[in-house]
């Protein structure tokens, strides 16, 4: 941490920092320069809350130098971590990209066995569908919730694909787990810590979505609660954020890609349903991800989008899944990994 | 809702399209323009995923015309909500302007009862102090759990003063409920649908707080989701927006006062420390704040922000916060109110 | 500046990047963490390219530490800057906040001499009208150019109000400055610096609106050309960011209000029309603008807005002007100024 | 256009509203909906400020029908515009991906000489480079001018790449044309209508970068400026938008890239060296970009970063740069391209 002081900062003021830095378990180091004088501070706090310092009379500001996370980084772990999905035990977060797709709930028993068969078929993975639904609206469809499981049970048992489903509540945390491989934790709830700690004490792979308007640390920190508590088998998901764009429902930001492979060693997959809202412009995002490094994508893929429940305008169909696949193949190879 | 059709959208795709919207139980009416068919569909259908259309050959995008949410608008009530705070009744949402101060944590039972003292003396109408903290690190201090429960208890008892606390797990509603007057919803969780429909089964006043990166409909259909599950005591909290601004925690959106006196009945309340981030911003922003209508305020005050355990650098000292009041004051009666 | 190396960043990396550091005339000191190294930068090169050192081996990131302005910084000069405008010689920036009211676009005489009596007589001190109107569509209504000057200069004579207007060429600004008293640079030429530059070679005072995502530091920049270039007569104007936000054309950030006296001498005012887009929301957004510490405010105002070539969304009425002024003037009075 | 009235909107409103509409030239059509009355205004006005009826007594919103540009949308012309690029005729818009790279900008002859070979080595069909640089600082490096230019038309002479560089000001319009290939307009001049108006009567085509929070529509409008003042030869440039993101200098918003391809005819390029700020970052986001569907790439490149005048933390070496076009190419012929 380093304090930067006013150019007015008189010494005393300099003292009384020196003091606070010191209150603080930290070691200080002053540097008088030609405008200003900042204060060094020495010593591995990521606890403190630094801010308390901005308050002191003559501080300008305080920049923190390390990383609030820790064991989410690479600095203390550099190979990357690869998670094993599903029954088959596909490594997520190795050479080949996985692919997980489904629809965005699980509506019947009908719809979700032919989907998954569609999914096997395409050669995905895993099979992604809602059964508890959190819904910006009460009036909305709210999921199937223990119907779905089942359901979701009985498709894994058909196709073998690894299941994916959100879970939203921390009561329902050991339902979920008794039906699918990967429980999903959504970009709403990035930052509800009692469902990360909860999470943290499972046996399953948890795959993170970030939140909206989440920065790097703080997806990070979120993953850190999770590991924290006891499960290292996070995945990363970029879903997009919200700005200013309207032609999109969320701006997908897939330089977080790169970024996420070199700060952690943690799996990172991305979902271009999600993160651009319309089915027309998924495929192109989803070549565009795995081109960026993506470990795996996560798709919303729906046998009549027209009728969906949810998300039903950036749901493509298991015809135009079985095509995206090829594509994504094809880029997979060209940077030298599979699909 | 109102579907507008793609330039060269064919007679069949306009069909199908009509089709679709009477399977939604919808009335439609096709009007042909001068570059292209917008299809108006009649009947108040909230519940629909109005996206599916999209997917339709020949539907470029749809518009929807109703408000997403109902009883939280001032379409179904016209008169604002007043809610009684505290025992001793202070009536939020009407003439008065309310304040409510007090520090980010409970930290210990000395620095809650002195600055408890300081916020009554003031002339504030309720104590704010965090006992269950969500903090982005999970190496924060995490608040003093139920024991901070206790010593809000007793500054309650000796002040009189009506006591806020945010309540981030459904579990922990009922134990909160019993030592303070009215529960928060932090910004993180705006959309954690258990919580908000758990906190609609209680009897007491909510404390909404808007996502970082809510939306107005977001916002009411969150508030909507508490209504809706029984508890109509809702109060809004503006508390500032994630926007690419950098000398500022968050970006203080105050325009959503007025434009929330406008749609919805409910009282607002704006919290310019989290709105700002920074103690030396929140006077004027308290004064802004208040002149652009809002019914109440949340204040950080701590009697010693320096070693402040949590947000040190946004909160103000009670000798501060007894000059603010006298600003808050004038304004209030500035623009015919009282404070 | 203060260069962070990465924590496995080798001795190598650090006399490499000392070397450099020397080569931008800087003197390094080099402190050595428990995690990792930092060197600080001493001496006063706002030119350098910071950034470049940042694709040195080892480091992770620069952190500056001066503000990158000078000029326009309170710590060159501690007392705000007053400005005097119009024939009158009113001093924006002083204990009066001073309201600037008209039109979009100057339409004809007839529409602009009937606001300008209104303006007047509702206690304004300066008259707004575009001339040469910068339009996000080509096909739009583009002003009437000189024609519009000259119908200006005439309300300056018949009214004494102050008058200005956009200028959004290098090639009208002669023109211009023969008949307005402030000229206006638009948000969308924030940044074009050959109009700053020619603005700073003028003897008249200048409005610079804020980009519409500009930061604080380049805000302060683009004044910084207008100084630098030979005038120091410059206005700031908030008049609201881009943000994710729907029910506004823009994000009034009223924060900047308070910010901006913090670190400029130059006066700062407050566009609501442009900061909110409606009419509806200005009222409350002026009140809040001036509480939070504008020296003055901008307003759009039409006789007819259902008509307005432009705006007209935004504009209010000359008799809701003349409300909004009293309520103006009892906030100006509740902390201490005039209106 | 249609204009949604408010729920409880009077017959007069909706009278007063039918004439409105009348005097904008526009035919109405009058549905009354269960809820509420919406009017549909027929007609092609792509110049009306529809805002205006928002003042109207009654009214909630407006919503725009039509887009609002024309030209440059492929509802016009369908088939895509190829533009030929450099004394070679490179076809920009066509089956090849075009890369274009060099320095943010000259800084003497060897520099850019030297980099132009490799650039030319490595397989790029143009070269960039700044002779004339926007600076948010007055002090920073401001470009050679015209010696700059001179140096670019002898980098052209030697290598036979085509030549792009930026320019800032009308004036200098005619002898950067004498010298380059492909006049650039910056994201900070995307709305600076007299340069775009002036580019518009040149016979060479004009990459025009994305404004930094520039929405689609604003980005076409923009092009249709240049296109409706007689210059069809309108290359678009993605080069990232502002967000709230840290890691980032800007957010690369990728999925702009099948976005545009399917509303305009134009060719659109990436800036990936904008797009991130970070020289670590630029390979992963070419080769994203080109998945996603971009005609070219603009990348800085500079023989010695660290040492760069300008843009040093997001220039690659040569040598990357040579390595990263093997990347392209592998992608490009994923897709069915060429690079």
């Amino acid at each position: 941490m380093i304090v930067i002081m006013k150019p007015g900062a008189s010494e005393q003021d300099v003292c009384h920092v020196v003091e606070l830095v010191k209150d603080y378990g930290l070691k200080e180091h002053v540097i008088v320069g030609t405008n200003r004088t900042v204060i060094a501070c020495l010593g591995d706090k990521r606890n403190v809350d630094k801010g308390a310092i901005e308050n002191a009379a003559g501080v300008e500001r305080i920049v923190p130098i390390l990383a609030p996370y820790k064991i989410a980084s690479r600095e203390v772990k550099k190979e990357y971590t690869q998670i094993k999905i599903g029954d088959k035990g596909f490594p997520l977060g190795g050479k080949k990209v996985g692919v997980i797709a489904g629809p965005c709930s699980v509506e019947n028993e009908t719809q979700l066995l032919q989907t998954a068969d569609k999914v096997a078929a395409a050669g995905c993975i895993g099979l992604r569908a809602g059964a508890f639904k959190p819904r910006t609206s009460p009036y909305s469809f709210q999921g199937l919730g223990v119907e779905g499981l089942k359901i979701l049970g009985k498709a894994k048992e058909q196709t073998g694909l690894a299941v994916i489903t959100e879970v939203v509540a921390v009561e329902h945390i050991e339902i979920v787990a008794e039906y699918v491989d990967i429980l999903q934790i959504g970009a709403r709830n990035m930052q509800h810590y009692p469902l990360l700690e909860a999470l943290g004490k499972i046996k399953k792979p948890v795959l993170l979505k970030r939140g909206m308007s989440a920065q790097l640390d703080e997806f990070l920190l979120a993953a850190e609660y999770i590991i924290n508590a006891g499960n290292s088998q996070v995945i990363l998901c970029e879903r997009g954020i919200r700005t200013f764009e309207e032609y999109v429902r969320n701006t997908l930001a897939l330089a977080m890609v790169p970024e996420l492979k070199e700060k952690t060693h943690l799996p990172v997959v991305v979902d271009p349903s999600h993160g651009t809202g319309h089915a027309h412009l998924v495929p192109a995002m989803c070549r565009a991800a795995v081109a960026a490094g993506a470990d795996g994508l996560l798709i919303e893929c729906h046998p009549d989008p027209e009728h969906a429940l949810s998300d039903g305008a950036q749901s493509i169909t298991p015809q135009a899944l079985a095509e995206l696949m090829q594509q994504i193949k094809a880029i997979a190879k060209a940077i030298g990994r599979d699909a």
